[in-house]
C-alpha cells in the first residue's frame, strides 16, 4: 500500500465503524430489491455498466497510474505491478467479460426440481439469491467489475474489499458501476467498495454477519487464513492451488509429456497450473530425461527427490516445504514414485485438493485416482489447466472454491445462489 | 448437568486436548476409508447397529435411568425430562429410523449432471461425502443415533457431542454403534463421541479445523451464538423456528383456522410450529373471534396486538419481544396487519426464515408472499408443520438448516455431500 493512501484511509475507527455499518445496511436492504428484479432489469443495469466503464476509461486509467507509481516507488514486484496495470485493451476486456455475463442464463427463480406429495402438496425447490456477498481480494482491478456483475446477475449485493494497491483503480471502477446500476433504476447500494485501504475496513467488514451472508476470500494463504480465523460471516475460501500431474507406468509417455509442459507452462501464474509432477518409476527413467530437457528449455526451474536426481543429473534438490508450495512461477518439483497408492498418498499429503491428473492407459488406474483423489477437479489425461467455468462450459466464474461446502471449484452464477422450497396447497394440515 | 457427570468430565485440559485431537484424526482417518466403502458394506454397518442398540436395550436404559434420575436431582423442567427419557417402544423407534435409514438410496458416487465439451472432455459433476461432520445437540438421546446412521450412509465420519445432562445414555448408545461398525468391517471411528460433558470438550472440537470439515449445531439460540462465534470450522446452523401463517383478506376463513389451529397445536414443541398469527384487518374482526376460541380451547395461551385485543376482549399485551419468540408451547401472539405488504414486513423483520404460510384465494397475493418472504420454505394454503424431511418425501434428516449456504431447510442425505468433477480426456491440452 502507499504511503498516501495509507494516509488518506486512516479515519477514526468509530467513524469508520459507522461508516461499514451504512454500506452493510445499504447493501443488506438493496439486496431485497435485486431478489426480484427482472432479468430485464438485470440485463440492462450490466448493459449500463458496460457503457459506463466505456465512458469513465479516461478516470480509470488515471487512477490506475496513480496506483502503478505509487506501487513503483514502494518497490512492488514486477508481476504484482503487472497484474495491477491496466490498458486500453485490458479495459476492453473487461467490458467485453460484462457483456458474456448478460448472455448468461439468469439462475435466480429456476425450478430445480419439483414435485407432487400423496397428500397433493406440490414441492418446488427453488433458486433465490444468496443475499449480500462481501468478496475481499488482491490485486488486479478486472475483480472489481467481473465480481459486480456476476452478483448482480445473481441478484445478490456485493460489498467489494480490493487489494490496498489497487485503491484508486478499484474506486474509479466502482463509482462508474454505481453510477450505471441507479440509472437502470436499481439501488446503486448493490455494488459497493469498503471507503479504505486500510486493513480496519475489512476487519470491520468480517463483522458484519448480520448483513453480509458470505464472504468469499480471493488471494495469498496469508489473506485467507486471517480471515478465515476472524469472520463472523461463513467464508468460501478460494484458496491455493497445488496441482499435480501424475504420470502413470501405463501412460502414453508423448501424451504425458504434451500435458505436462501445457499443465506448468501454458499459464504458471494460474492456480490451476501444475506445481508437482509424480512419476512412476517404471516410467522414469525414459520418461523423465526428455521431459525435464523440455520443461527446462521452456524456462522451468526443476527441483527434485532423490530418485529424480540420479536419473537426470543437476536437478536442484527438492525440500520439503516444496512439495506444499504453490510456485505460480516456472518452478516445479518432481517425484518419482513406487505406485499409485504412493502417488495419491503424495497428493493426500500436500496437495490442496484442487485439480489433480492421472496420464494412463489402464482404466482401472484410472478409475481408482478418479474415486481417491478426492480434490475438486480430478482428471485423467488431461491438463489440469482446464479447472475453469469457461473452460468447462459453466460461464464466468467469482473464482475456484476449496472449499467443500455450497460451491466446490469453479464457483459462478448458480453456485451464487441457494434456494427456498416453495409449498403450494388446498388446505392440507397435518395429521 | 448432573453434578457426577461434571465431576467424572473434568480430566486435566491437556490430556482432554489430545484426546480431542485424537479422535479428531481417527475420525479424519475413517472418513477416507468409508468415502469409497460400497453401499451394502455402509448398509450392513447399519443393520448391525440396529442389531447392536436392540441387544445392548438393557444397558442403555440403564445408562438412561441414571441420567433421568440426575436430571431430576438437578431439577430439569419436566418437558426437557420427557424429551430425554428412553423407553422400550422409544428404543424400538431409534431401531426403526436406522432401518429406513438403510431403505434410503445411496447418495455416494451419483453423477448430478455430465456433459461433453467440444474440445472432448467429458465432465461430470459427481456426489462425494463432505468428509468429517461434527454434530452437536441438546437433550434427546435418540439423535445420537439417527445422525450416527444418517452421516454413515453418506460416507461420513461423524463426532457427535450430546447433551450434558444425556452423557450417560449417549456414552452407552455411542459404545453399542462403535462396536457394530466395527463388526461390518467398517473403522469404528466412523462415529466417535465427544468423551467428557464437560463444555470444554465442545470447545476443543470446534478448534480441530484440520480434521473436522463441517459442525452441525441443533439448540437452542445461546448454543448455537456461542458456537457461531467460537468455531473455526464452517457451521451450518439449525436455529429458531419463529413461524407465521398469514391469513389473507381473500382467505378461506375455514380453511385458515383449520391452518391455523393444526400449525400452532399439532406439535407446538417443534421448530416448524406457528408462533405468531397475522391476519389482514378486513378478515380479522369475522376471523378472530371463533379462532381465538378454538385456539384457547386447545389450551393456546393467546397474546395479541391491540388490534386483535379490540377485536377479541381477554387477550393478553403481546410485548415487543413476542414478536421475535419461540415459544415452542402452547403459546401464540396475534396481530392485525393493515396489508400484505404489511404482513410481509413483519415477517421480514421478526421471523427466522423457517417456515411461513399465506392462507389466500387470491392468486396474485399468494405468489408475492411466495416471492417476497425468503424462508427456507414458503406455503400456500398448507399447515407451516410439513417442512420436514419426510414430509417433503426427502426421507430423514439431520435436522432443518436456517442458514443459507449449502443446505436450506431439510437437510438429508444429499445435504450431507459435497461434489467434485470428474474429467475424462485423451490427451487435452489447453491452447
Amino acid at each position: 500500500m502507499s504511503a498516501s493512501a495509507r494516509a488518506s484511509a486512516s479515519p477514526d475507527t468509530t467513524a469508520l465503524s459507522e461508516q461499514i455499518a451504512a454500506i452493510s445496511r445499504a447493501a443488506r436492504a438493496a439486496a431485497h430489491a435485486l431478489a426480484f428484479a427482472p432479468s430485464d432489469q438485470k440485463n440492462a443495469a450490466l448493459r449500463e455498466m458496460a457503457a459506463s466503464l466505456h465512458a469513465a476509461r479516461r478516470t480509470i486509467l488515471a487512477a490506475n497510474a496513480a496506483d502503478v507509481a505509487a506501487a513503483k516507488r514502494d518497490g512492488l514486484a514486477e508481476p504484482l505491478i503487472d497484474r495491477l496495470t491496466l490498458t486500453e485493451p485490458r479495459l476492453t476486456e473487461m467490458v467485453r467479460s460484462i457483456e458474456a455475463v448478460i448472455e448468461l442464463p439468469d439462475p435466480v427463480g429456476e425450478t430445480v426440481r419439483s414435485w407432487r406429495r400423496p397428500n397433493g402438496l406440490e414441492i418446488r425447490k427453488v433458486r433465490v439469491p444468496l443475499g449480500v456477498i462481501g468478496i475481499i481480494y488482491e490485486s488486479r482491478p478486472n475483480v472489481t467489475s467481473e465480481c459486480a456483475s456476476l452478483c448482480l446477475k445473481s441478484g445478490n449485493a456485493v460489498i467489494l474489499r480490493g487489494g490496498a494497491e489497487s485503491f484508486r483503480s478499484n474506486q474509479a471502477i466502482g463509482a462508474a458501476i454505481a453510477q450505471a446500476i441507479a440509472a437502470a433504476g436499481l439501488p446503486s447500494a448493490a455494488v459497493s467498495l469498503i471507503p479504505t485501504a486500510d486493513r480496519a475496513g475489512m476487519e470491520l467488514m468480517l463483522q458484519r454477519h448480520e448483513e453480509i451472508d458470505v464472504i468469499i476470500p480471493r488471494g495469498g494463504e496469508g489473506l485467507i487464513r486471517m480471515i478465515a480465523e476472524r469472520s463472523r460471516i461463513p467464508v468460501i475460501k478460494h484458496a491455493k492451488g497445488v496441482c499435480h500431474v501424475y504420470v502413470d507406468a501405463a501412460a502414453d509417455p508423448d501424451m504425458a509429456q504434451a500435458i505436462a509442459l501445457n499443465a506448468k507452462c501454458q499459464r504458471p501464474a494460474t492456480c490451476n497450473a501444475m506445481e508437482t509432477l509424480l512419476v512412476h518409476e517404471r516410467i522414469a527413467p525414459t520418461f523423465l530425461p526428455s521431459t525435464i530437457e523440455q520443461l527446462r528449455h521452456a524456462g522451468v526451474e526443476v527441483r527434485g527427490d532423490e530418485r529424480a536426481r540420479a536419473i537426470v543429473p543437476g536437478i536442484a534438490p527438492a525440500s520439503e516445504a516444496d512439495w506444499s508450495t504453490e510456485y505460480l512461477a516456472l518452478i516445479l518439483s518432481v517425484k518419482v514414485v513406487p505406485s499409485l497408492d504412493a502417488a495419491i498418498e503424495h497428493i493426500r499429503r500436500y496437495g490442496s485438493a484442487h485439480s489433480d491428473a492421472i496420464v494412463t492407459k489402464d482404466d482401472s488406474a484410472a478409475q481408482r485416482f478418479l474415486r481417491e483423489v478426492d480434490s475438486a477437479a480430478v482428471y485423467v489425461n488431461a491438463s489440469t489447466r482446464f479447472t475453469d467455468g469457461f473452460q468447462f462450459g459453466l460461464g464466468a466464474e467469482i473464482g475456484i472454491s476449496t472449499d467443500r461446502l455450497h460451491a466446490r471449484g469453479p464457483m459462478g452464477l448458480e453456485e451464487l445462489t441457494t434456494y427456498k422450497y416453495v409449498v403450494l396447497g388446498n388446505g392440507q394440515i397435518r395429521e
